[in-house]
């Protein structure tokens, strides 16, 4: 693929779309570089198409030119999944950005692509319900980046991610065909399963340009434990107790040692401790001091050092602004971060933090480990200097080893961020041939041309 | 397709499977001839393999001999899908019935997709979980027959049908390839959803021949309103109101008046009324009084007759009982019977409840209208003496009525009982031209050949 555009593409596609539809200047080349993995490329022009059959025309135009397209919705994924390849047309669907309905009585809502994860739980406040991901980015992030990545966050446990809360989707192929599938309905056993297959899919399968999601009604209260442990395989046998009992926590999350040290770095109020657990649940003012009885009692064991109900209101914020001060306080401790999101078995959970903390020491890497351990989802973070070459190398041949200790556990290599192009290379490491042919046969089912996000996702053969 | 096999064929497969394996005598050929849907073909031959690498070694043969390959499991589906084609070999898993691993840490458990449901059960009752899909015939039916068909049942409106219920899945392709995808974990963002579209795909393009399951803890205590209203609307009003609140019940069925007649009929005690919403819901001994609290104001409303609390043990039994036996009383009236399981969003089940009653009137036919409100699923039953010609054909001629007036409503065709025959040339009408066709071309994809289970789900073009 040549990086400048034919002409007659661009003379079609800035009169398809207009002036607001069609932008070549470095100003919007920039703003749609890159993503929150900080790779960047130019893209050689951005369009921003108003309407489904915008898209559908421009689908066909590139397919026609053999020009890639990358779909972009707030940039806030952190794979390189919407970093455009040279000479490509990033699609942002910043324009395609409305609430179409909200059907209370049906617990749905349908949207376009371009709509805001916070916008959208703005509009669904009023009437007490909620859309489950919740993704950190959330405020600043879009229904169709989360719907393309499977977007999860720590109300996964109990609500599910992305992939769990969509009913149905319009899309549009690699040959510009719209295709509809699910609805408004809870309950289907219709033709093959295309929406669950599309969410997760990154851009490369077809084009999200419409979605019916799934929404719960936002419950009525909610409370917290905050528990210290002795070490992090005490915690983590604690995470196994309180998944293994009939209350599911709304949020489950695991903080190392080294999390610890750096909240309290930060000036955060938070004892020593080997580990820490977040336990949340939700209910309504009758039930969750039960709910959160049962949590309690399941937290409790061998190893736990303190357990403190702190229960709505001041404290729980402060409890969960704790937990979100982490991810930023990351940076103060060295300039460059491998963020994963690997996922394991919950009870391999000791066995990952336990082999991670070995590898730590192995490659003389700081790394810490906290995230969604109801889901044995955990966000392994090496920090390094990226100008210290001999470190940055270390940090980059321990990263290999952690998907290794990962798969061997059983578990894969992405929860909640996707593959993109950051985790694409071990791709073989996590399937085999046979099954990574049948995702290459759906590829080519889907774009025959290989025109959407092409080398996203699936490995080169 | 010739209906004789080729006799270097059977001389293979005969080696490859053994005696046990390889039936060609007439009581195995008519035990497999037929399943819920009292379709009637008989194959040219069993196959009963006993591991993954023997589905291989048939399909691979069937693929070289241009022979169609029919999977199934315990033959209780009803829609044909496990009903075999003139000179077709049935895929039988009969033989590959092991419980592979209960993972009670994981809340999962690994199973070959010949363990029957209810047995499956009974293995994970001591472990204090159970496996979310209970269609009627859970005693008897195969969990590769659930996942083949995305099985649901009343339970569904809280805990999710197969789909939902499903971790991993390994699977033979149509070209003999064994694909693996997901595994012992509940959050997944790597590469495509291989699993979920293998779900509901009823033996079309892969075979499934291991499962990993996801589990739920077992309720500790359980319990049901049982509540009449003045007519369906009502009814269908409260339902629209209980999925509405935060509280989401455990069950929720519907029945119209004529199915409160028929139970009474058959000597059940159930008072008169226009239609009765039976609704349970699930807790611990402390919660479970409020639950049923939030259910019952919720279900209180105008048109309601009477709300009758009955707590766990026999009362409950009784509601349970009564629901059970609708189905089978069914055929005390007539012996033909057209059993559907339309879904529409929850808000328009009031309409799709009038206008059945309304063709009801317009063809001169009985249908008894019951089933998963929750779910906004519900069983229409058309009843009919299939000796009358004229009744035979007006009931024939309702069916297509039906789905126009679910599709009308935005519904679709089935919530869990799938497509197979039965329902495969009202696919056209659910689906527009593209999204068939990027079906097909994901056929295509997984079974190049078209030798597994063709002519099932999707129309011929």
């Amino acid at each position: 693929m040549s990086t400048a555009l034919p002409a007659a593409l661009v003379a079609e596609l800035s009169a398809l779309l207009g002036a607001d539809g069609w932008r070549m200047d470095d100003g919007a080349l920039e703003a749609n570089a890159q993503d929150n993995s900080w790779r960047h490329q130019r893209p050689a022009a951005v369009a921003l198409p108003a309407d489904i059959e915008q898209v559908q025309a421009l689908v066909r135009a590139c397919r026609t030119h053999g020009v890639a397209l990358v779909a972009r919705g707030a940039g806030t994924g952190t794979t390189g999944a919407a970093v455009p390849l040279p000479g490509s047309i990033v699609l942002s669907f910043t324009r395609m950005d409305r609430i179409l309905g909200i059907r209370a009585g049906d617990r749905c809502a349908v949207v376009q692509p371009g709509v805001l994860n916070g916008t959208l739980q703005q509009a669904l406040a009023p009437h007490g319900l909620f859309w489950a991901p919740d993704p950190s980015s959330a405020e600043i992030c879009s229904i169709g980046g989360n719907l393309a990545c499977n977007a999860g966050g720590p109300r996964a446990v109990k609500y599910g991610t992305s992939r769990d809360n969509v009913l149905g989707l319009v899309a549009v192929t690699g040959t510009g065909e719209v295709i509809r599938c699910g609805g408004a309905y809870t309950k289907d056993a219709t033709g093959y399963d295309l929406t669950h297959l599309l969410v997760g899919s990154e851009g490369t399968l077809a084009l999200i340009v419409e979605a019916t999601l799934k929404l719960t009604p936002l419950p009525v209260s909610q409370a917290g434990l905050r528990v210290l442990y002795r070490d992090a395989d005490a915690a983590a046998a604690a995470v196994s107790r309180l998944m293994s009992q009939p209350v599911v926590p709304t949020r489950l999350e695991f903080m190392d040692a080294r999390s610890l040290q750096l909240l309290r770095l930060n000036g955060a109020d938070v004892p020593e401790a080997g580990a820490m657990l977040l336990v949340e649940a939700d209910g309504d003012h009758d039930t969750l001091p039960y709910l959160l009885q049962a949590l309690a009692t399941a937290a409790e064991g061998d190893g736990m050092i303190e357990l403190d109900v702190a229960m709505e209101g001041r404290a729980r914020d402060q409890l969960w602004a704790a937990r979100k001060a982490l991810s930023p306080a990351l940076r103060s401790v060295a300039p460059g971060k491998i963020n994963e999101d690997v996922v394991v078995p919950v009870s391999r959970i000791p066995e990952l933090v336990s082999g991670v903390q070995a590898l730590a020491r192995e490659y003389a890497l700081t790394i810490v480990t906290f995230g969604h351990a109801g889901n044995g989802n955990l966000h392994v973070n090496i920090l390094y200097h990226p100008d210290d070459a001999d470190e940055n190398a270390r940090a980059h041949a321990a990263l290999p080893k952690i998907f290794e200790l990962t798969l061997a556990l059983g578990g894969t290599l992405s929860g909640e961020h996707g593959i993109g192009l950051a985790k694409r290379d071990f791709m073989a490491q996590a399937f085999t041939p046979a099954t990574l042919a049948a995702m290459r046969a759906i590829k080519h089912a889907m774009d025959p041309d290989g025109i959407l996000n092409p080398g996203k996702v699936l490995p080169p053969v």
